[in-house]
Order: C-alpha cells, then sequence, then structure tokens
C-alpha cells in the first residue's frame, strides 16, 4: 500500500511518524493531511533514507536543490561533491537532473549517499540516450519511455517530474498565442519536439493510467510538471500556463484516486504582482495538491543574482501557500551550477522558505529569530553565529571591534548598546 | 524657494524637468507630484551633481546605499572606492553615514565626487566628536547640535535623516512594552540615551521649526527618521513604532506647510505578512509622503546574506508603494561593508525595485524584460550579457557549450532550441 492508500485506510506509518516528529507535530496530523492529498511523502519502498519528510500544507516549507551532470560536465565526483553542498546547506530534496555521463551510476551513487528524498525527470535519460547514438529525440518510442520510467522508479527515485500536460491541446492553444518564449522546460520541449515529429499525443498523457501503475508499484510520488511554464515575466498567467494548469488538476484527481500521491510543478518567470494569484489557481485547480514552485523569478534581467529574484518570488509564493521551493542558483541561465552555487541557492531558498514560514505561521519558525534577536540584544556573538542560517559564512564575515564587544558597522556608537541606558 | 514651493506656485524648475527627463514622464506630472507632497526631488541648492532624480509615488523606486567609515575603519580613499563602487552598480542615491576620521573631509569629498544625491545623519557627527573628546553624548548641548545640522546643511546635502519622532511620549510607550530591541537605530539610540540622562525632550521634536527652517534654506529635504524601527521581526508593527509614525506624519504636515519636502523612513526588520500593511500605514498616516525603507528584513535569522533578505522584503514593499529602498549588503549585523559588499548591496536592491516597479506598472519597466526574453529566445547571448543588471558578473559566469551556441546548464538538450521545431 502507498503512503496515501495507508492514511486513508486510518494508518500510521513509520513514513508518518518520522515526517510529523521532523516537524514537531502529530502523525495523525500528517496523516489525515496526506489522506486529503495536501500533504505527500515522497519515499519510493526501494529507497532507505535519514530524513523522511512530508510536503504540504501546514507543514514547513521545504526545499529541492537540483544537481546533476549536462554534456560538457559529466564527472561523478563532482556530482557527489553538490550532492553534499546541498545537503550541508540544508536542503530537504535533490534532484538528479543528470543528461551527462554514465545516468545510470550518477543516479545510483546519489541514492546511495543522499539522506534527503531524491527526484528526477526520467524522459532526460531516455532523451540523452537518443540524441548521444545519433537516433534523435523524434524517434522516441514510448514503450522505450515507460521502460526506463519504470527502471529508474524500481532503482528508488521517491519523486519524478513527468510532463503530462503538454498535450495536443495545450500545443494548439499555444498556436493563438504569441509567446515570447514558447517552452522553456527541458521535459517539455523534448515532448513538444515528439509530438510536432510524430504528429501524435503525448504518451504520458495518454497513457497516463499506466503511469500511474509504475508510480503506485513503488510508491513514487508523481510531481506533474508544468512544460508550459513561463519563461518570461512578460509570458506568465496566460492561456497555454493555465490550460496545462487545468489539465494536471484533472490527472491529480486520477492519480489520486487510484492511490498514488501528487505534486503539481509550477513556475517560473512571474510578475511579483501574479504569484499570489498562481498559488491560489494551483491550489483551487488541484484540490489543494502541493504546489512545487521553482523561483518563481519576478524579473528576467538579472542572470548572475537569480538566487536573489527566485527568493523573493519563491518567498511571496511560499507565504501565499506553495509547499515546495525549487532553488534557483547564481549560474542559472547561464551555467551549470558548480558546489559554491549549490550551497548559495539553497540558503537563498531556505531564507524564503523561513520568511514565508514566519508569515504563514507554521509552528516554531518565528522561534528561532526571537532567539537570535536575544542574542543581538545581549551582543552574544557566538549565539549569533551558531543560531544564523549559516554559521559559517557568519563567523567568517564577523569582525568584532576592539572593545570586544560591538562589530565594526557601528564600534563604540553602537545602537544596542547605546539603547541600554 | 524650494522646489515644493515653486511646485504649488505652478513653476517648473530645472530640477523638475531633468527628473522628469529621468523617467521619461512630463515635467508637470514631477511638478504635480512634488506639489502634493507625493514626490521629492533631494537636491540642496548648495549642491551641484548630475543625476537629479525625483522620489515618490509614480516614479521608478530609487535605491540608496550607506556608505561612510566607522571608529575602526577611517580611510577617506576606502569610502571613494565604496561611492564609485556603488555609482557603477547603479545607485540612486548615497548616504554617507560616517563616524570615523575627519568627517567634513569624507562629507566634502563625497559630495564632491558622487553624481547623485546625497544625504546624511547630522547627529552622527556631534555624538563621534562627543565621544572622541571623552566628554560623552549625555552632554550633548542642543544649540551645538543644530549648528551642526545647519553647517552640514550648508555644506550641500541634499537629504538629513533627523529622528525628530524619538520623544518622551514614545519612550514612556515602550516602557509598557517589552520590546526585544528597545532601539536598533543610531540615531535613535544617540538621542534616546541623551533623553534619559538629562530628564529633558528631544529637541529636535521640541524645536522642529528651527529644523524646518534650515532645511528650508537650502531646500534640503528632512528624511524624518524611525528611532523606533523593529530590530527583529519579533518587535514589527507594535505600539512604539507606530507612536513614532503617528508623530512623523504630524510632523511631516508641519513641515510641508513650510515649503519644506520630506520623506518618512521605515522599518528594519518585518515578517513577510506585515510588509504590505505598514506601507499602508505609513501612506495613510503621512499623506502619501515617500517611503524610504531599510529592508525590511522578512527574517532575522540570515546574517551574511541579509542583502537576499532585505531583496524579499523591499520587493513586497515597493510593490506595494514604497518609493525609495535603503540597501542592505551581506556585512549587515556582522561588519562594515567593504566595496565588494556595496556593490551587490546595490544589485540586491535594484532587483527589488525593478521586480516592484514591473509590478507597479511603471512605464518602461516590464520593457526589459521583455527584450530580454527576446535575446533569450534567440540564444543571443551578447544581447543577454548586455542587458542584464551586472554585465560584467554576467559575462563572467557565462559558459557557452562547445556547439558555440547554448550554454553548459543543458547543452544539446537546450529547451529553447528543441521548443523551435
Amino acid at each position: 500500500m502507498t503512503q496515501l492508500e495507508m492514511a486513508r485506510q486510518g494508518t500510521i506509518s513509520p513514513e508518518m511518524q518520522r515526517a510529523a516528529a521532523h516537524e514537531g507535530i502529530s502523525p495523525e496530523q500528517v496523516r489525515d493531511l496526506v489522506a486529503a492529498g495536501q500533504a505527500v511523502i515522497p519515499k519510493n519502498i526501494n529507497h532507505h533514507f535519514d530524513q523522511i519528510m512530508a510536503v504540504g500544507s501546514f507543514l514547513r516549507t521545504k526545499v529541492n536543490a537540483n544537481i546533476g551532470t549536462s554534456g560538457e560536465c559529466t564527472s561523478i565526483e563532482g556530482e557527489i561533491a553538490k550532492l553534499q553542498a546541498a545537503v550541508d546547506a540544508g536542503t530537504d530534496s535533490v534532484m538528479d537532473l543528470s543528461t551527462g555521463g554514465d545516468l545510470q551510476d550518477i543516479r545510483r551513487e546519489i541514492l546511495a549517499r543522499s539522506p534527503v528524498m531524491v527526484g528526477a525527470v526520467p524522459i532526460y535519460a531516455v532523451a540523452t540516450d537518443l540524441q548521444r547514438s545519433g537516433v534523435g529525440i523524434a524517434k522516441m518510442d514510448a514503450d522505450q519511455l515507460f521502460r526506463s520510467i519504470e527502471d529508474q522508479c524500481a532503482e528508488g527515485l521517491d519523486y519524478i517530474t513527468v510532463h503530462c500536460g503538454v498535450t495536443r491541446e495545450v500545443l494548439d492553444r499555444l498556436k493563438g498565442k504569441s509567446r515570447l518564449l514558447p517552452c522553456v522546460s527541458r521535459g517539455g520541449s523534448i515532448l513538444m519536439h515528439w509530438m510536432r515529429h510524430n504528429g501524435k499525443e503525448n504518451p504520458l498523457y495518454e497513457n497516463f493510467d499506466a503511469l500511474v501503475d509504475i508510480a503506485h508499484k513503488y510508491d513514487v510520488t508523481l510531481s506533474l510538471g508544468d512544460g508550459f511554464r513561463p519563461g518570461s515575466v512578460v509570458d506568465a498567467t496566460d492561456g497555454p500556463q493555465l490550460q496545462e494548469l487545468i489539465l494536471l488538476g484533472e490527472l491529480a484527481r486520477r492519480a489520486r484516486a487510484k492511490g498514488v500521491q501528487v505534486i503539481i510543478e509550477g513556475p517560473g518567470h512571474v510578475p511579483l504582482n501574479q504569484v499570489v494569484a498562481n498559488v491560489q489557481l494551483e491550489k483551487q485547480l488541484c484540490d489543494g495538491a502541493p504546489f512545487y514552485l521553482l523561483g518563481p523569478l519576478t524579473t528576467d534581467i538579472a542572470p548572475g543574482y537569480d538566487h536573489i529574484t527566485a527568493a523573493i518570488g519563491g518567498a511571496i509564493a511560499a507565504a501565499a501557500g506553495a509547499d515546495f521551493l525549487c532553488y534557483v542558483t547564481p549560474a542559472e541561465h547561464l551555467a551549470i551550477p558548480d558546489k559554491d552555487d549549490v550551497h548559495v541557492g539553497v540558503i537563498a531558498a531556505r531564507i524564503a522558505a523561513h520568511s514565508a514560514d514566519i508569515a504563514k505561521g507554521i509552528p516554531g519558525a518565528l522561534e528561532r529569530d526571537r532567539l537570535m534577536s536575544c542574542h543581538r540584544r545581549d551582543l552574544n556573538w557566538d549565539g549569533m553565529v551558531a543560531l544564523s542560517i549559516d554559521p559559517e559564512t557568519t563567523r567568517k564575515r564577523l569582525q568584532i571591534s576592539h572593545n570586544q564587544e560591538t562589530c565594526t558597522m557601528c564600534g563604540e556608537l553602537c545602537a544596542v548598546k547605546l539603547a541600554r541606558g
């Protein structure tokens, strides 16, 4: 039985207990959220890892770090270092998005070493093989795709992104609209390319039940991808995007009816004043399913700093009810991230998530800020370092004044000191 | 006559023309906003600089960079380098907050070299002198304070922060409330310390008319400081903060009645879900006066990354109507910033400001994003670099694939390329 089926039966699984302990809430509450589809516990029956967590409403906002090779950056060691950097920075999840080197080796290595849930986009492996062998993506075979998905699920992936909403209907809708960037999703564009060349419907949509059966077998959470997420703030919240979201809501109901846990993926690039609406639409159209956002970036003009732009959009989205933030690193739009990018990407996403958790009133969130502020009041620098989101960076940047009491920002003219009397 | 007096008369000054040209709007619109007190043009009659701008409603959100020495970091060259870094990164304003070295020399040097408006907190100079000479801040003389303010205004400061709202009434209100951090404003804490030791009212409040007369003489914009801005998200939007804001609204009316331009300063540390309310309260209580925010930081736990936390709060605030964002650098709460901190601080604040300008519908804001997205669609890397908020960083981080077409993030599996056909 899947976590969803157990929850519906009223059973509290060991995974629910661990997820509840992590949140500091009751296992019953986790069970009820999972049963209602408002939370998921991504945990493949074949994957064993320490930090089992639930993702969803009323829970701490979770953070994912995308790692993985690309065509020209194929080192397994490099990816293990990124995994470690992401975990050290406090990520709640990693996704292996590799498209270079020995994909299976890399995936297995990450699954074996990760203390947190692991997700992937299975179509990347199929597309990479086809491209490498010179056959081309247009020749992809639907059976081959499903076989690869099953193989990858059997290896232990806790959740998979599947772009089931890239359908003919949405492609038609796209024609009637002059989008600046028709498709910026890698998985979505692979399917779009295949559909155009073959004049066929997306097999992940057409054979959705087969996909659900695979997911059910291993209790893999389906993360329904947004192939038509906007790639520019100018394209945000348009017909193709919302058409796909409507479909994802329908598919979510079908998956849950068969006992499979579902997450919905969301944009992308969204103007600040449309972020809240995007979250509300997802919650409404998908019956409160957990919402997993990439960004959103509130402007397109800041490559090199997209972790900051994503923190702005992510914080607003999460405060409005988004549950899961995929980090964006400073390398986004420019290069494959290195491990320093991974580190700062996770920290930026955690700042956004924590800011949102304070706003949402997640139990315990504000307590850490209260304690930090007590240390500030007391000029307790060791306390501040230890409690900060990145103690190593804080320690490195701290410059204590000659007076051994205040920092070099204000020196003797320290407001905290002066306010004492 | 001050800009406010000219605007009320219906006169369009050369400064209004330059500010309008900068915004791409009509001089009449700038004039009307200034006349209504919804915008200010900080421009001392004794200061000559290139980039004369208006700050306020319906205008591009402006960014300020705080620079200046402290007790242990006293180099003029260092501050000139920070000024240059701030200007190169696109700041709209600098404040000289020096409290170390020869304060007058530093201020004059910055005033002479800055192409943008220059602000300061005049009480720092008085407090620094008293502390250096061993006399102590408690012995500050009100006449001495006013003389120093006049001297500094005569030198050419375009706007000055004056903590006129640190009054006995607010101090009393503070007693009835257990704030974690009673006062984190340097200027505010200097006055609080003085008032407690002397049992007297704040001279900047008691003799507010004298202050207004000085500001009028040189057309210095008064930036009414928030001495009781929260220093922790736990303390936000409380009685002392709002009591002071009510007073600032009253003082703003008195200043404007005498033809003096006014800005209101705001927090600080504010939970994400209280940011919009803080902007609305300021606009309501202060008759739409421009709102100048330090942050706000939406969590206290991220020293080393407070530029990111401030970008979250600043973007939300500016989208809700805040007009002027004071940057926060990665050094905040830890040390005096260096020039790299200044650079990244300005960039982060500009990302927040621009994200807000898109949301507010400021004319032209979205156009830059549209153009950037066209370059992305066309895989025009030179175009992307040139149009990005920090071209040098973008150029440095960009890694083009061996195919000479895509970046190393996706290589051959580039969604933009695949979506073409």
